[in-house]
């Protein structure tokens, strides 16, 4: 499994990632699923990815061999998340890929009884339009997160969606933002072992059109490791300090 | 959806599940998903499902025909929940009834593509036996609670596992198991609609062999109003006393 949860802030984006992935219990690896694709004062994206990781890849691969292209064939090469000259033209151009994958290999798969399961989250600005955050789904389709439910998630998103549900809020500093995704990761770490450390941070303050901070956060962080402490402590004594019934047993 | 969820206390259960089942989130109905099968000074057990409303019927209705047979036919009718000697044969009952239900009905589910999910939680205490929390599966087989994790779910079981991961434990006293479910079911309904109030309470005391208290929670009961307020209060004072990251954006 994977968690991923993106924050789309008065301030920017705040984006985080688990990089655990898992074939069973027993197969366990290291993977990033944080892709960020930069180019100064032009554009910032960072896609996020959850789901069947031969698929994610086979996504990336399309979009990274469309930058390619694009670079090798100058003007006369299609579209990439490098050409594109909008948010929402990037999130079709995951979808296509997406769809183009789900060509190659879609058939097989059912073949096999294997679910063609995968979702992203991609954020970021391109110069002159606005910052946008969009979830794409199996079928490369999209939603976009508005001010009024400022945060998106794929993967195993329900452990961490009740403080989400309670705390999130558009206009929250980027700080608290990322304090935020860390508790809200935090709880899928405790409740989910196929999500796990380390997890990868970035952080794209609205109109930097740059990775305002990109942060691996390991078990040896001080600050996560604050964060797992005082977030259980947190929970457990506003659990003591609630009243009990009184009612009759 | 539906959640129940069972706790494995020391001094005794606590036991509570939703009420509302949906076909779609349009056709929404309440029914109660815990039956308590009791008679004084022998035995007490109850009974929380999961899962397809149809099934669940079926195996409860299946279950209550053994009990009529039972006390019609006398000494010579087959066992029933009224009947079996101990926690553990009244598991494997609701297991064989579930397989019953599954061999009338299976085939011509799967014809319709209609999953057969169900599960049950079945607590209780038979005279002169250890009182036992059970969870048994669709296919009939079951787990149990125990010290180490004294809890049990069926259902909606994500969002309200993250509290009961931090807080529960076996010697917890009563009251306390009951506010920390209520906690977990609070957590469910604030974050799925299709698990919806009233919430039905049952109370087990250890070695009173009857229903120490029954109790069905509706919007305006006081305690649980309190309890929701003050939950999402509390849990948005953690997260705000938590400290934020001094690392530089």
């Amino acid at each position: 499994m994977t968690y991923c949860v993106g924050l789309d802030l008065a301030d920017g984006l705040v984006l985080l990632a688990d990089t655990r992935t898992n074939a069973g219990v027993d197969n366990i690896s290291t993977f990033s699923k944080l892709h960020v694709f930069e180019r100064g004062e032009d554009r910032v994206l960072a896609l996020m990815s959850a789901g069947n990781l031969a698929i994610s890849q086979s996504v990336l691969n399309v979009l990274q061999e469309q930058i390619a292209d694009s670079e090798n064939a100058g003007a006369g090469a299609g579209d990439s998340l490098m050409s594109v000259g909008s948010m929402f033209k990037a999130a079709q151009l995951v979808g296509e890929a997406i769809r183009t994958v789900f060509a190659v290999d879609g058939e097989a798969m059912q073949a096999q009884n294997v679910t063609f399961d995968v979702s992203f989250l991609l954020g970021g600005q391109i110069r002159g339009r606005q910052m946008r955050l969009f979830q794409i789904y199996a079928a490369g389709n999209f939603i976009e997160a508005t001010p009024d439910t400022p945060f998106l998630q794929v993967g195993e998103h329900k452990y961490g969606k009740p403080i989400l549900d309670r705390a999130a809020g558009h206009d929250m500093p980027l700080v608290d933002g990322i304090k935020l995704a860390l508790i809200s990761m935090d709880s899928t770490l405790r409740s989910n072992l196929t999500v796990g450390l380390p997890v990868d941070l970035a952080v794209l303050r609205r109109d930097a059109l740059a990775v305002s901070l990109r942060r691996r956060i390991t078990e040896q962080d001080p600050y996560f490791l604050a964060i797992r402490e005082q977030w259980s402590e947190a929970l457990r004594n506003a659990y003591k300090a609630m009243p009990v019934p009184e009612w009759e047993l």
